[in-house]
């Protein structure tokens, strides 16, 4: 469908198939979305306007965590947790390194065997549009598109990769950061960024042999935590242990994010979250329009490299060259 | 001299007069900055431009910490500590409250008992033109002229009020974060995002009966860093103890901070870091520029409000707003 142009019939009969929660139309809008073509936004735009009345109803989890730790695993039983509980589970991915590698955290569905062999549950790889910015922006509105199709759960995986961790927790109501046990008696850091972002710190592979040290380095965590101030009054994150392997926790992790939803909903703190971040993602789409266009120009765009080049030198302030700049769009 | 037009030869006298290490005249100079008339505006460019090969060879160092922590005191005591080494030390501040409260962190002088009556010392208030990035061009500009001026330290305090941190981290090559002990057992949480921001964290008040509690404190907050993962393979944030009021441990401080340039200079980091901030710095202002040029038409103003109150209450798509916002702007 996005190949060719699509007349308003054919626009509002993918925005009611979805709406009737069709996979292959769900699926057939999120390709519209992450259209680079110009009429294709505008329909893509005009789309999701149509079938916002109906987003909104899901819990949207953001969940990171390194190579290694087992992110496919656990967002599979997470996955099939909540199937077996009557949810059906949408997973959608933000990985900006996908457009450079050509790779997807999200790119291998047999990585969630069971999921992806599951009606009730949709798997969609991260779109590869090249910037952060893009890349979120489209993962957002295709997390809208689930919600209109019936998804009432929503799994935004990310890599720690930059920026990304930010822009997941931005479009979620709860970000959960996976850590592993550690090797020996070394305790994986947990990075300053995912610190200030996290809901939960849950660390996987607590089984076996490696139990003990699971639990070893949740102590170790929360320990640490207590340090900081808590970011809320109404939610102090937890620190848990489970095994995506055996599905020991993997319930409990879930008992914990609609503790949450709860405390954040019964304070105000959910209603204001989810506002400050539509007013926010309108403001950034307004910048990247704003950035898009310095760059569509290529006598533009060579004006403001060499206007960075001197500010960056020392050769000009700031303050000059926005002015530089500025007049450039006049 | 701000109340009024100035012709370009006043200009240029002003510029040879900061030059020379005149303080009446850097005064004067950072009160054109603050003026919010278009023809100062556009005077003070100018001038930080015509004096930016001047600039950049001061130490910077930013400052934070809670009310009561005893900001003022240890930027007292470093103060006399660095002049006693033969520096010249300037003293800025970013307090986006001073516009709504009318006082500033650095309002009242006397608070710097010893460095306001100091030849080699010059201390400026926070400029209170209303918003976070209002304030802090206005610093980032002073800075220059400070450092034009022969000024080869330059300290900003800011209180911990929201973004202020960050972004006097942004203008600065050191961030410091200031703490207390803590009454009886319990520890002061250290904020999330300043966990982030800190190249050093230092414990005041180690003196006489604190002293062990500061050592005590001290050694958790080394321990709760450990836990996180280093931002810089060339620098992991020390936590000192020292006292303003006796005097241990300020030379400690300043001795780290010279640790810290000696390693990021070698390592590269501190150009990089530079360069960032003055790029960053650059799109800030052209941000702001869209935000003013947003607010300043009293229609447009309410449009744009309008459009936000329908994104937030989910009745309009960031995408659909953003598109109406950018067709204001045409």
């Amino acid at each position: 469908m996005p190949a060719q142009a699509m007349n308003s019939d054919s626009a509002s009969r993918l925005a009611s198939d979805v709406r009737s929660g069709d996979r292959a139309a769900l699926a057939r809008a999120i390709t519209l979305i992450e259209s680079r073509r110009a009429d294709h936004q505008a329909q893509a735009r005009e789309l999701v306007q149509a079938l916002l009345p109906l987003t909104g109803k899901a819990v949207r989890v953001g969940i990171t965590g390194s190579p290694g730790v087992g992110k496919s695993t656990t967002v599979d039983a997470l996955g099939m947790a909540l199937i077996a509980k009557g949810h059906k589970v949408a997973v959608l991915a933000v990985d900006p390194s996908s457009a450079r590698t050509g790779g997807s955290i999200l790119g291998d569905k047999t990585r969630m065997a069971l999921l992806s062999a599951e009606d009730n549950a949709f798997i969609r790889p991260s779109p590869s549009s090249g910037t952060l910015g893009g890349v979120a922006a489209k993962t957002r509105e295709a997390m809208l598109l689930c919600e209109a199709a019936g998804f009432d759960v929503v799994l935004v995986e990310t890599v720690g990769i930059g920026q990304s961790e930010t822009a997941v927790c931005d479009m979620t109501d709860f970000f959960l950061a996976l850590m592993l046990p550690g090797a020996g008696d070394e305790l994986q850091g947990i990075k300053k960024g995912l610190v200030e972002l996290a809901d939960m710190i849950a660390v996987n592979k607590a089984d076996g042999d490696n139990l003990k040290r699971a639990k070893a380095a949740a102590a170790e965590y929360n320990a640490a935590l207590h340090i900081l101030a808590p970011r809320s009054e109404h939610w102090f994150p937890p620190v848990l242990t489970y095994s995506a392997l055996t599905g020991d926790g993997i319930n409990a992790l879930w008992e914990k994010i609609l503790a949450h939803r709860t405390a954040m909903i019964a304070s105000g703190d959910f209603e204001t979250r989810r506002r400050h971040q539509q007013v926010k993602w309108m403001w950034t789409i307004l910048e990247d329009r704003l950035h898009a266009r310095l760059r569509s120009d290529p006598a533009i765009r060579a004006k403001v490299k060499q206007t960075e080049a001197a500010v960056a030198n020392g050769r000009m302030t700031p303050a000059v060259a926005a002015e530089t700049i500025s007049a450039l769009l006049d």
